[in-house]
């Protein structure tokens, strides 16, 4: 009987991605200052791995990038698991071409500029400065024109303050087509939590979501790119 | 019959250390950057809350102190989850008096001077220089004389080079008893792994203990510590 439902599920014919290829990011970025000492962003990974579940159910061939998280491969999902930034989009470039990039990793700005090879010291005299040098950034490079640019790209945008202002500001810097923008001032819970309030911004305005689950927002999102597709169709 | 099983455990006689009260650090420390970044140490958390359970086995009061990790918090161990190293502090303070503390946790040595309250922006200027300021020293804190210390203070050594060198001039400068080493360097596989290759350093000199589980090591950890409290009450 189980056996039946899950060839129902994937034969089933509610999979208009399928025959398309998504690459998701996930999860934070872990970027060593020394071999025991990182810098890392707060991210469970909870909705880009629901990003790529959603995708896979509806058909899609995903590549899902991600760092260190708690959450279990979606079925369906191939990971590539990676630690730093400069990983990440080696990984991303590799899983090229792709119709559509979905960013939902929060990779962080800055690295070390030089990790050291050996645990740094307590020296008893001054703490050490950390110099922190620019990461890649995924979204912008992904976004960049090119033969291999995905047809639809997607980023987030997580911010404390002024959302949705920062988020279309970050749309035009970055070149992708949307951006889903979160509030994640800690008394919103979003970070680790599983609600999101999302604002969609693309070239045509802002879309307000209604308050949900990550699992919900994943699925909101799938279908809308499946609408996207849909409509480049006709 | 489990019920028979597990209440001969606990009525069992081999709780030689019901009375005592042992007080364990484990996981990393989180030191925010701003409410979405932050700086940690590499730390599953599995030889510190492996030793709570231990302890806890031989029927000692336990309170975990512990940084976020994956683990689960053993049987009849009493969890106080904590962030950052001042939190960690004032947690282990209060938890003060103990027979035993064992600071398995992987303090970072240092935090952000000044944590951002909203994100950070990157400006497209120079990044941010982080200015960091010592935390607290949990283990010295501890070891410090004065009628609350515990009669005996075990503190780890995570080394990447000359382990037991490093090791015994940690033991002289904190002013704990014992200090346990082990080579975390990245190819010894350590971090996130399951062994352990522990040298017990204390006043008589050093002690190799063979390669294994860090289950192993909590329980060999655990029997020594009888062993203190057992030759001193002769």
């Amino acid at each position: 009987e189980i056996v039946a439902a899950v060839e129902a599920f994937f034969a089933g014919t509610d999979r208009p991605l399928a025959g398309r290829r998504a690459l998701v990011t996930s999860g934070p970025t872990y970027e060593p200052i020394d071999p025991v000492r990182y810098i890392a962003n707060r991210s469970s990974g909870k909705q880009g791995h629901a990003i790529a579940a959603a995708l896979a159910r509806l058909g899609a061939h995903v590549t899902l990038v991600s760092g260190p998280t708690r959450e279990p491969t979606p079925p369906g999902v191939t990971l590539v698991p990676i630690e730093t930034a400069v990983e990440m989009l080696a990984a991303c470039r590799a899983a090229l071409p792709a119709d559509v990039a979905v960013c939902a990793a929060a990779v962080a700005d800055w690295r070390v500029a030089e990790a050291a090879g050996q645990k740094v010291k307590k020296t008893g005299g001054a703490p050490p400065t950390l110099s922190l040098i620019e990461n890649p950034d995924i979204l912008a490079t992904l976004s960049a024109a090119g033969p291999d640019r995905p047809r639809l790209v997607v980023g987030f945008a997580a911010e404390t303050e002024n959302v949705v202002a920062h988020a279309t500001e970050k749309r035009r810097r970055k070149g992708c087509d949307w951006i889903l923008a979160n509030d994640v001032a800690p008394e919103t819970g979003t970070f680790g939590g599983d609600a999101n309030t999302i604002h969609l911004i693309d070239a045509a305005g802002v879309e307000h979501w209604p308050t949900s689950t990550k699992l919900a927002v994943a699925e909101r999102l799938a279908r809308r790119i499946d609408a996207y597709f849909g409509e480049g169709k006709a």
